[in-house]
C-alpha cells in the first residue's frame, strides 16, 4: 500500500503502531531536558519575520553566525554559494536555495524536520520544493505577522512543552531565568551547568574563563585546581537554587587519569601561567575536575550529561571566515575504551556515581557504551545511567531505531527517558513527536510479529514511559 | 498480519522459512560444541527446586556467586536492589523482581529466551508478567518436583542434544568426563581445552597456576617457557585421549610478537620471580605459547576457538562485593587490525594452521575478522576458518542476522557451523530453537524475495548443514 | 508474495522501485569512471573460449596470477584445492568447482554478480548449480565462439557503455589509448592517473620507480621531493592532454604531516640511499606529495579519488607462491581520524581542495567520512566532495544501500556520482544494472512509507540524476 507524504500516520508502518502512537504518545507533554534555546528570547517573546530568519538566521548584530548549521551544510553540500547561506543575501532568495536543496535531500532528517515543521507551526500539507517555495514563503511570513501566538512563548505553548532545559555557562548570572520564574508562562524553563570551559584547559581562553570563574564567586583569582572545583561546586548550588535539573558535558574524547590534588594543581598552575601541558598533565587536571563534578552532582541529585566524539571546526579557512558552530565539525573516531568505565568506577567505590546519561554520535560506540552502562545501574533509581538519545550526527530515523534496538538488547528500553531537541530553534519540537512515532512504530513491529504480546497494560506502560513520564521521573520535575 | 506471541511460527516472517524450520531444521540433534555446563551435575544429575534457583542462583556453597549475569543485569537495569538479584532474598521474591523487570525488557534476547524456555520446558503459553508471576512460579515449581525427566540428563535428552562440549581447565583430571563416559546417558560429553590462566601471563595467580600445571604433568617446577609448552602439549594429548575435539582462548586483545624460545623464556622467568613485565615482554611471551598450542592443535586435528574483545569487571566495587563474572563486563574496543593476521600467517607459513573459530562481541569486527579469515582458507576443510556465532553481547536477533549476513557476504554461509549455547544453564537449548529460526527466516526471505532459487536440494543443504552437519563434520562427531 | 528468481524486477520490491527503475534508470548509458580493464585488450578487440577463461583466469604468460579473486576466495572458502582454482587443471573442471562453491554461496553478491553476467550475456535463465554447470558451459562457449558481438568492444557497446576510465601508471606511455582515441568505437576510453609508487616511500621498489618516472619526463634521475612533483605535474598534464578525468590513489591508511619542501626532501634521500625512514619521516615526504598533486588536479580539474582501510597479501605463504592481489587483503582498522579533514583544511586554506571522492572499505567509516566531507562543500560544484559508492568487501546490497542511507542522512544523496565496477572484467557491467536496482528500491520504498512524495519530476531528477547525469557533469564527460 502506497502512503500518502507524512500523513496522520507518518512512520507508523503497523496497526499496532498508530494505535500506541495516537492513543498514549501523541498528546503527552514534552519534557525537552536539554536544548540551547535562549532564556532571554523567551522572556521578552520575541517574534519573527520570516521563515529564513528562523530557519537560516546569518550574521548576528555582534559579528557572530548564528542559525540552524544544519540546514548550511545541506545547503553547501548542494554547491549553494555562501552569500545565500550565511551571506548577507535576499531573505527570499535565501530560502529557494534552500527549498531546491531541500528537494534533492531525499533519505535526509532535515527533509522530514522541515517539512513537519510546516505542516505543524503553519499548515502547510505539501512538501516544500523549488515550484511551491514562493507561495509557501507568502503563507509563513502572512502567519509570522497575523497570529498572535506565533512567539516564542506563544510556539512553546502550542507545542505542549511543560519543561525547558537550556545550557549555561556556570558564570552566568542566571537573570533571564530568574525573570521568567516570576512570570506565568504555563511552562517551566530551567537553566543546566556546563563548565566545559572551567574543564578543557588546554583550550584558547582558559585562563581568562578561569579569572571570570573567580570573579563570579566574588574571588580575585583562583589559585589552585581544588579552588576551582570549590568555585564551580558553588555554582553549582546557585544553579540548583534556580532550578537545576541537569548538567552538560561536552568532551572532545574521555580520559580517565587519576591523579592527587597536587598533580592536577601542577598542571592547573602551567596553564595559568600560559605554558604548554602535555597530555598526561591536561588529562590529570581534566580528571580531576570531573570527578570533583560528578561527586557534586550525586549530591545535589543533578544529571550528569556526557557528549563526546566530535571534532569541531575542521576547516581551517572557514573557520577564520565564519567563526566556530557555523557546520564544520565531524565524527571523531577516537577510541573511548576503558575510560568511561573507569570514571565511573571510582565514582562507585565511594557511591558517589551521579545519574548519568552518556549521547553517542557514531552507531559504532552504541553497543559498548551501552555494556559500559549496564556494568554501573543500581537500586538508587531504576535506568540510573542511560544511553542518551542518537545525537546530532545520529538524529535521524535510522540512528533512532539502532539506539533504541541497543539500549534494548543491551539494557532495558523500558526505563528510556526519550527524546530531547538539542535545539536553537523554537520550531524544533516536531523532533519529540518525531521520535514517538519512530519509537512507537519499533514497538509495534515487534508485537505485530509476535515478538512481545499484545499486552495492552505493558505496551501503555512503555510508551508513556519513553514519551513523558521516565523523563519527569528521572530529572524530578 | 498481527501474530501471536511465540507461537510455532515465531521468528519465522515467510512461507518458506516456515518450510525450511519445519521440514529440515527444527527437529535435528544438537551438537552444543561450547558451553560451561558441569559434567559433575551431568553426572549426578542434579534436580532444581524452583526456578529461581536455575535462573538467578545466588552465592554457592565456596562463597562465589555463580547464576545467570545477564539476568542479574536486566534486574540491576530495572533498579532492583542487589539482595534481590544475587542476595540472599526469599526466592520467590527474587523471581519476582525479576519477572517484572522482564516485562519492561522489549527488545531484549532474554525475554524470548526466557520465556521460550517456560514454554519448552514447562508449557507455559503466556509471558511472564508481573500479574502472572505467582502462577508461573507454582507450576514451574510442580513440575520440577514431580517430572522425572526435569533432572540434568533428563533437559539434556529432552532438548534432542547429540554432543556436549564442556569448557575445562588443561590441570583438570577430568574425572567426571570418564565416569560419564562409562554411563548410558543417550548423549556424548566431551572435554574443551581452555589454557588461558597458562597464557596471560600478567594476570594474578600466572605463578601458582604454573605450578599447578607442573604437578599435573608429574613435575616439581616448568623452568622455561618451552616446558610450559611441553606441558601443555602433554594436557592436550591427556584431553584428546579423553574426547575433546576443541580448544578455546579468551584473550583480551589479540596481540602478535613473534619471539626467539630465548626471548619468551627471559619474559616467563620475570614472571616467575614476581618482576612486572614490559607489554612487550608480556606479548614475546604470550605470542610463544599461543603459536606452540595452535601448532599442536593442528596436529591432533583439535579446532582452535579464539575470543576476545571484552574488558572484564570493570565496576571495582562490585568486583570486591560480588567477585568476577558477575555481570559487570563490557565491550572493549581493542584493535585487533593485523595482528590475528599475522598470527594466522606464521602458522600458515609451515602448513600448521589449524581449524579455527573466531567470535566476535561487536558488530564492528563482523566484516574486518570475516576478510581476515577469508585469506586463510584452504583444502584441508571446507570452512576451515570459520565466523563464530554471534557471541555474548551481539548474541541476539539482530546479531546474528549481522554475523550471517557478513559470513554471507564475505565468506560462504553454507559451511557455517552454526550455534552454540555458551552456557551455565541446563535450559539454555533453547537458544539453538531460536538460531535455526532466525537463519531459516533469513534464508527464507532471501528466496522469496527472488534473490536465491526455490531450489530445494540445494536450500535443504544449506539449512540442515548449519543447523546440525557442517558441526558434526568439522568437530568429527 | 514469492518471486521468481532474479525476474526483470530483481531487487525491486514495490510498485514505485519498478516505475522508476524501468521508466528512467534501466536505459540511461554507463559511465564507468574507475576500472581495471586493459586498453590494449580494448583495442586489439579480444575474444574467450570459454567462461572458466573470463571468470577464473589462471596463470599468465608472464609467470602472474590474473583472475577474479573474489571468485578464488569463494572456492579456497568452498575447501577447493588450489589447482582447481589458479592451478593448471581442465578449465571446466575448475568452472565446475566453481559452480558448485556459488551453490553454497547464499547471501554472497558473487551469486548475483555471477548469475546476473550469465543471464545478461548469455541468456541462462536458471542460476548456475553442480547440476545444471554442463549444459551451461556448453551453452557459453558456443555463444563465445559464434556471436561475432562477444569479443571486448561487443560487450562494452552491448553493456550501454559511454565512457570507460582506465587505471594507469604515471609511466605509462598511453600508446593503447591514443590508438584507441582514433577508432570508431561507439565509446570513449580514458586514461586515469594513479601515482601510488610513487607515494609509497617505504615500500620494495621506490627507488627504482623513482628512476623511472625519471625516465618518463627525460630525466638522468629526480634529485629532490620537488622534483618527483615537477615529475608528476608533467605527467599529468600528459595524462589529460590525453583526455584524463580522474586520479586514484590506493593508501594503506590516511596520514598528515605537513612538513617543508627540506624536510620532504631529506625523507626522499634517505630513501634513495637505501636507508630506513621513521614513521614520521615517511608521511612527511607522502604528505608533501600528496598536496602537491591535489593542487595540480585542482588546476587541472582532474578528480581525485582515494581508497583506504586495506591490508594487502597478508598470507605470506600465499604471497610467496601465488604473487600480490591474489584474494588474500582483508579489511583495516586503520584509524583515520582528523587526518582526512587536516588534509583538506590545508588545500581549502588556499582555494585549492580539488574534486574528490573518498571510498569506504568498512560500513563503520561511512558516517565519518561522510560527516568529514560535508565539511568541505563548496560553490564550485554541486557535490564537490563525494562519499564513493561501497568498494570491494563492502560492494554489495547492504553495503550499497548503507552507503546511500549515510549519504543521504549526512550528505545529498540527490548529487551522487553512482557506481562503477572497479573490474578486471568485460562482463561485469552487469553491476551498474545491479546498483540502479537498489538504488531504485531504496528510494521506492521512501516514497511507498510516505516518507518523500511521489513527485515525478523530482524523482526522475533523483534517479537519472544518480544513474547517469551527475557522473557525466562531474567529471565532464
Amino acid at each position: 500500500m502506497k502512503r500518502e507524504f507524512m500523513d496522520k500516520d507518518f512512520m507508523l508502518y503497523n496497526g499496532t503502531a498508530e494505535h500506541l502512537f495516537h492513543a498514549y504518545a501523541e498528546n503527552l507533554p514534552i519534557i525537552d531536558y536539554h536544548c540551547h534555546l535562549s532564556p532571554k528570547e523567551i522572556y521578552e517573546d520575541c517574534r519573527y519575520e520570516n521563515i529564513a530568519q528562523i530557519w537560516l538566521g546569518g550574521k548576528q548584530a555582534d559579528g557572530t553566525y548564528a542559525g540552524d548549521h544544519y540546514k548550511w551544510r545541506l545547503m553547501r553540500s548542494n554547491g549553494v554559494p555562501e552569500e545565500l547561506v550565511t551571506g548577507d543575501a535576499d531573505p527570499y532568495e535565501k530560502f529557494l536555495a534552500f527549498a531546491k536543496s531541500l528537494e534533492m535531500a531525499i533519505g535526509n532528517p532535515m527533509y522530514h524536520w522541515s517539512n513537519l515543521e510546516l505542516k505543524k507551526y503553519f499548515g502547510v500539507e505539501e512538501a516544500l520544493t523549488e515550484d511551491n517555495a514562493k507561495q509557501i514563503w507568502d503563507k509563513t511570513a502572512q502567519i509570522l505577522k497575523d497570529d498572535p501566538d506565533m512567539s516564542v512563548r506563544g510556539l512553546i505553548r502550542k507545542s505542549n512543552v511543560e519543561f525547558v532545559g537550556t545550557t549555561d555557562d556556570p558564570i552566568d548570572s542566571l537573570e533571564w531565568h530568574e525573570k521568567l520564574a516570576k512570570e506565568e508562562t504555563g511552562f517551566k524553563v530551567c537553566p543546566s551547568f556546563r563548565p566545559d570551559k572551567a574543564v578543557a584547559i588546554t583550550k584558547a581562553g582558559f585562563k581568562e574563563y578561569i579569572e571570570k570563574l573567580a570573579h563570579s564567586v566574588n574571588k580575585d583569582k583562583l589559585s589552585t585546581a581544588q579552588e576551582v572545583c570549590d568555585a564551580l561546586n558553588e555554582r553549582v548550588d546557585y544553579f540548583v537554587a534556580r532550578g537545576c535539573k541537569a548538567s552538560d558535558h561536552g568532551l572532545d574524547y574521555v580520559c580517565f587519569r587519576n591523579a592527587s590534588a597536587e598533580e592536577a594543581d601542577a598542571a592547573f598552575k602551567k596553564a595559568m601561567k600560559g605554558e604548554a601541558l602535555s597530555v598526561e598533565e591536561a588529562e590529570k587536571y581534566m580528571t580531576f575536575v570531573l570527578l570533583s563534578l560528578a561527586r557534586k552532582y550525586h549530591k545535589e541529585n543533578v544529571v550528569m550529561e556526557i557528549h563526546f566524539s566530535c571534532h569541531r571546526n575542521v576547516n581551517a579557512r572557514k573557520l577564520s571566515e565564519l567563526g566556530p558552530d557555523t557546520g564544520y565539525d565531524i565524527i571523531a573516531k577516537s577510541s573511548c575504551d576503558k575510560e568511561l568505565a573507569m570514571f565511573f568506577s571510582e565514582l562507585e567505590k565511594t557511591g558517589e556515581l551521579p545519574k548519568t546519561i552518556v549521547f553517542s554520535l557514531d552507531h559504532d560506540d552504541l553497543n559498548q557504551i551501552a555494556t559500559c552502562l549496564g556494568a554501573f545501574q543500581s537500586a538508587e533509581v531504576p535506568g540510573k545511567m542511560q544511553l542518551g538519545a542518537a545525537w546530532w550526527f545520529l538524529d535521524q530515523r535510522d540512528g533512532m531505531e539502532e539506539q533504541m534496538k541497543a539500549l534494548g538488547s543491551l539494557g532495558l528500553l523500558g526505563n528510556f527517558v526519550g527524546m530531547l531537541t538539542d535545539s536553537r530553534s523554537f520550531l524544533s519540537y516536531a523532533r519529540h513527536d518525531y521520535f514517538r512515532r519512530i519509537a512507537c512504530n519499533l514497538i509495534g513491529k515487534w508485537v505485530e510479529d509476535g515478538e512481545y504480546p499484545d499486552n495492552e497494560k505493558s505496551l501503555r506502560k512503555i510508551v508513556e514511559g519513553l514519551s513523558y513520564y521516565n523523563a519527569k521521573r528521572y530529572f524530578g520535575i
